[in-house]
């Protein structure tokens, strides 16, 4: 509770039976039709079926490993790291990710799901879809599933966001004990990525949730692209 | 949702009213005082308050920055990058961060909170401490704030976990369309510390929270240090 007031509880709600995505569906209205939104939500939509909807699909050859790492170097501005198969790259939007973000699960076999060209872009059309439709203010955030450096396991994180802060600034603010604080930048757009991903799962299939009750002061304007990504000249690992 | 069975809704509960925690303090006992707990909830208590109730506090000296590195050299084992006053390090629990983990805000000053010994014995502990209050079997896990590599701003993740899966391995699983699942292993476990950090906050002091409506299957015997923390031979960036 950056923002002052009660503490709030949280609640983190599934949207279901959305159906399978394809090329030119309508995301906002799709989602505005199977969940509960209110004002003040942020609603969570994993990469994967902003790509279908935006038809950011190609054909890849399932039998062929060398037809993925091509995909996967042609995705990419710059390869990091390879161990076999495995690239590390950065995209062309500043992510370092597996495999430029390329995603060759939950499509349909020989294609393959590029990440969306902008996905704050893309955040911002769902957001002004769901104001359409619904006639609320809502955040949006496009989620991926990226690895982490130091850390075994995958977690979910924002690539995209509209209608709500990727970091939020508490420099200048005190801790409890009226002492400035050390650490002021929270990610707060990731965390809420991660929150979602817990009723999502990977196996089930459900590409939407709903997080409701967090800080009214974080619904303000935002992109992962501005705050989030690191540039390369800030980084001590690349 | 891995384990199968209807989608659920999470709901994450801050915990209010603990006052400061001291040296010695029985953690278990003021948590099951002050929260609503029942079975199957993960308790997320963050480090700082489990650093004060075991004692891991040092002096320092608050105007010399230079006291300040030393004992951030004495607690790591590598240093793995520095800038200025802030040092990259591995600590000797693996976990590679900023400034070994010591944290000088939010304590008293002239002194600085070290991280617990043994992260996942912390959290054993407190579950066992919550059974033995509440009667009713829960998750626990310890959370701090780290930074990312790639990535701008902070997110808590965890240190410690007990009767809570760290990573939850998916291989073997199929997504919706039938196919095998490319990105298998989740790390449920510093999801949840996010999703616990969302009702927290940096500024407030409120140091736990209750995450509610997590798969079942998840709520086993769990380990950072044995599923969390990549091993460096197996780390591509070192």
């Amino acid at each position: 509770m950056t923002g002052g007031g009660a503490p709030r509880s949280l609640t983190v709600v599934p949207v279901t039976g959305m159906g399978e995505i394809g090329p030119g569906d309508d995301l906002a209205r799709i989602i505005a039709r199977h969940g509960d939104i209110t004002a003040g939500d942020v609603v969570v939509v994993t990469q994967k079926i902003v790509s279908k909807a935006e038809g950011r699909l190609v054909e890849v050859d399932p039998d062929d490993p060398a037809d993925r790492v091509r995909l996967v170097e042609k995705e990419a501005v710059r390869v990091l790291r390879r161990r076999g198969d495995l690239l590390i790259t950065e995209t062309r939007h500043g992510f370092v990710c597996a495999n430029s973000g390329v995603d060759f699960s939950n499509v349909a076999s020989g294609w393959a799901a590029l990440l969306p060209e902008d996905p704050d872009r893309s955040a911002r059309r769902i957001r002004d879809g769901l104001r359409a439709e619904t006639g609320v203010e809502v955040g949006v955030i496009v989620s991926d599933t990226f690895g982490r450096t130091w850390r075994q396991g995958v977690t979910d994180i924002a690539i995209g966001c509209a209608g709500v802060a990727g970091v939020v600034d508490l420099r200048g603010t005190t801790d409890a004990l009226g002492r400035e604080l050390q650490a002021t930048e929270v990610c707060v757009a990731d965390e809420i990525a991660s929150a979602a991903e817990l009723v999502m799962g990977k196996a089930s299939g459900i590409p939407v949730a709903v997080v409701r009750g967090l800080d009214p002061q974080w619904l303000r304007r935002g992109s992962v692209a501005d705050e989030i990504i690191r540039p390369a000249a800030e980084d001590l690992f690349r």
